[in-house]
């Protein structure tokens, strides 16, 4: 049997074989174009190195960078743009930015190229589109609930490459080319998909475009750099504790953590890789990211109009609602209260302030929310974390099949779920554990019943950590996304400003303990953004305020 | 401490006390009333033995025997018949019927009568209800969901009869006042809450109105007998492993177990009496019985349209969409193969096949599904019977509070949900065995769905059990109720024939072993019925497609 090291550098071989040399650029060029030894070093996106790359032309340049998802999907069927152009363009770019921040996993360019011409052949043969998606790439998290027929499944494991590709594709990648996808590649997640650090023994470290010094977030982190990049008009992450939210807010990008099962998530590759879905635990879900709030609404509405439940009977066979709050909708918005233990750090808190202060500006009604034990995102994650701890063997004991070494942000454990005190005793046994963190969790969801129902709220909007983007290895414990996974409520990222040393030169005066210093100028130009929240199920409702936040926010 | 003996007899004094002395019929009185001594004996149904005692008026026999629901509702909003009035002439069927077939457990009707009395004063004052339910009396299966304030949740155990009465009313229960419901009694229910024959320490057992000699049916064995006996409108159960379906099919009523949690069921008596719900495991879910299925809808229509999570945050907050077929639809209708393990015995295989007849004969699409062991009734309710078996102390152990024995029912352990041979290795650590059971659900919800998308279904018919209503505790294990629990699909019953030695004077020459010996004699005039289910989620179609189902078997 082969080391872990042959297996990794075999499959990144592989990887980097599969894109066409003519895209390849040098490593001194690569150097040059992220800004190596200048002041702007690694901010790839303020630089923008892939323009300067010269790869694109300026056709491929104009699709990747000034569409969306939805718009390109109009150009397709209205014979405007050819897939064949539109898939080639974002191939490209992809392998820009994977030479850049290494935030791919599988390539699979030539194959789709070829599944793009086939799409332009139909709509001409045809006049009429395969679906709703006909001829869009997509590019998917390389995590299990992904998998690509005739592709690797790799979940960041060494081990998992002396496995067979996918003899079978998932329920969500099966709707998605029934509906016309594209699909094109997959992207870098951290080993054992509980970090918010994107790295990994195969396919190393992805880097944050906006500045490769910082995190690109995790687990979909490899989506997150991808999307900021602008090599995929719509990608698709998953979620159990942020990970969707956690690399948007990070990569700056729009990202969408759905109710549970309402996206399918089923048709996984087998156990030992699916064990941190406990029943009656907190379901991770799947969902999108993009660079608009209409790609959000496009890829969620077209996957719950194709019946999810007829690929996957784990889906919820729930229809999609058409919601159209119209643009003079005055919002009643909650804003979360702080939790003294995770204080927000200073770029976070002005965001959050600046997007309510132009909400109020706005028209809309704000209510501030009281700070209570019972409904905080300390005790939203203290209780989330438990209930990761109730699968029966988790990721970690995967590395000993090779014997490969934990990366460093799993290795320093970052995410102590329980740090601050169990909320049930540890020591119960497990089916009284389960039944207590079940009551817990009624309680925790009674409170924000009360929130809501006794405000008549909206929505809710919170920042998204108390953190933006941070140097490697240091991200906190993300309860500001958890407690929305324990609940089991819809949430969104919305980008909104940047992190400013000469906004925010110092730290704030706040109480406790901080969960990581700022450092102004580590932080400086990493993405601002705001997270909003809707009741469970009410999914429509979440994305429709959401589009109007953000026209109010981003004036988009 | 009092011993159990003295709990349950001034429990069941204070029950009778709270009967008008001017509604109790001496004994000798009811026994003629029900047919003592006579070939038609205990069938107080066909032998009218409610209008045959007298002591309804014209109008109060009216009221409840030539109504239903909905069209009491209307003539209540309408001014044409006061709540007052329709409320005592349900207190006086109740009283009778409780005195024929000893349904009730808790009694207020006295209370009932004082607020029909305030809301028609409201209605009086404000012309307009107090909500879509104004005036209508429910009666509540005793059950652990229903807590009305002031009131026990006895549950069928001596020992809460020590307990406090209830402080704060259930989800449902205040959403039913809020709704303007009037609530009157309680009904009685099986020890354990796991057999098909309620009977318990406290209140005996509950006889069957067409035939006394036959279960009534569990676990909303009392809802079944009082509905049945027209002693209410409307009656709240609840269903675990079929415990609304089997007192309807065992009783003549109509009956629907929604898919869990879109009726609230939240804020039960507390901890240990709610130990049946395991999280992950099989959720036990509320819903009408009723005498239409006008009346069925009303309820579904009625509860989700209050917003039930605003009650409960454990309900769904999920939209009832309103869905009418019309009358020309034709139906695509699966047959659900009959079990060989679990055959049927012949008056209900002759309903079913005469259902069937009907629908082709109104134009209808059947299908017969195939009898694979991947989709079968018995595999079902074996892993349901092994799901119930998680919860981490079961009802059993209550018994040893007071030194109550364990009635019949449960001591025969007629529900040996395991018996066929476990299809996860019960030796399995927990955390393992939940997660080898939640596999093998989601296999048996994938064999489902393809039955269902293979063939475009509407809607699958059933029989609701292999048998009718069986004498005293001979019920077998419900694996045709069972089933549509494992997957959470909504199925409710359709009242259709009846059991007659003349017509099925003989048993089957089915081969396999008959798990209830057919009786010709002792079955003779129970009622028949039907199961219809649709997929998770699909309530709203489930209702559409029995109402058109219904008028073509039943001509309503």
């Amino acid at each position: 049997m082969a080391s872990w090291q042959e297996l990794a550098a075999s499959h990144r071989n592989k990887r980097d074989a599969a894109i066409p040399r003519e895209w390849v650029l040098p490593q001194d060029r690569l150097s040059q174009l992220s800004g190596a030894g200048t002041d702007g070093e690694g901010r790839l996106i303020l630089l923008e190195s892939i323009r300067r790359s010269g790869l694109l032309t300026d056709e491929e340049f104009a699709i990747t960078e000034h569409h969306n998802a939805t718009s390109l999907l109009r150009k397709i069927s209205g014979n405007v743009l050819s897939s064949e152009a539109v898939t080639v363009a974002f191939c490209k770019r992809a392998a820009l930015a994977q030479q850049l921040t290494s935030c791919l996993t599988e390539v699979f360019f030539q194959e789709a190229i070829d599944r793009a011409k086939w799409l332009d052949q139909y709509l001409q043969d045809n006049k009429t589109v395969v679906g709703p998606l006909h001829g869009l790439p997509i590019s998917l998290k390389a995590s299990d609930s992904f998998q690509v027929k005739g592709h690797h499944a790799t979940l960041g494991y060494t081990a998992s490459v002396s496995r067979q590709p996918s003899v079978e594709n998932s329920a969500l990648v099966q709707l998605l080319l029934d509906a016309g996808a594209v699909l094109y590649c997959k992207t870098n997640i951290p080993q054992t998909l509980m970090t918010a650090d994107s790295e990994n023994n195969i396919f190393g470290r992805t880097l944050n475009p906006h500045k490769t010094s910082l995190t690109a977030g995790g687990s979909s982190g490899g989506e997150g750099a991808l999307v900021a990049s602008r090599g995929s008009p719509l990608g698709v992450g998953t979620d159990i504790a942020g990970s969707i939210r956690i690399p948007s807010l990070c990569c700056g990008t729009y990202g969408f953590k759905p109710t549970s099962s309402r996206v399918p998530y089923g048709n996984q590759v087998p156990a030992p890789f699916t064990k941190m879905r406990f029943p009656g635990g907190i379901t991770p879900c799947a969902g999108p990211l993009a660079n608009s709030m209409e790609d959000l609404d496009l890829f969620m509405s077209t996957v719950i109009g194709k019946r999810p439940w007829k690929y996957d009977p784990t889906a919820l066979d729930i229809d999609w609602r058409k919601i159209d709050f119209g643009h003079t909708k005055k919002l009643t918005v909650g804003v979360l209260a702080e939790d003294p233990e995770y204080p927000l750090m200073p770029p976070v808190k002005r965001a959050l302030d600046e997007a309510v202060a132009l909400l109020v500006q706005a028209g809309h009604n704000i209510v501030f929310l009281p700070a209570d034990e019972a409904s905080s995102p300390g005790l939203g994650g203290r209780l989330a974390g438990q209930f990761y701890g109730l699968a029966p063997s988790g990721y970690e004991s995967k590395e000993e099949v090779t014997g490969e070494p934990k990366v460093k942000s799993v290795a320093l454990g970052v995410h102590p779920y329980g740090k601050a005190g169990f909320p049930v005793d540890p020591e119960l046994d497990l089916a009284h554990r389960v039944d207590s963190l079940a009551i817990a969790r009624d309680d925790f969801a009674r409170a924000w019943q009360h929130h809501w129902c006794d405000r008549d709220l909206d929505v809710v909007v919170a920042p998204g950590c108390n953190t933006t983007a941070v140097p490697y290895d240091t991200y906190g414990v993300p309860v500001y996304t958890m407690m929305w996974n324990l609940l089991d409520y819809p949430a969104g990222i919305i980008p909104f400003g940047k992190s400013s040393k000469a906004v925010d030169p110092n730290p704030r005066q706040a109480e406790g303990q901080f969960e990581a210093d700022y450092n102004p100028d580590a932080w400086d130009g990493a993405p601002c953004a705001i997270q909003i929240i809707a009741p469970r199920f009410r999914d429509e409702e979440c994305l429709a305020a959401m589009r109007i936040i953000d026209k109010d926010l981003n004036k988009s």
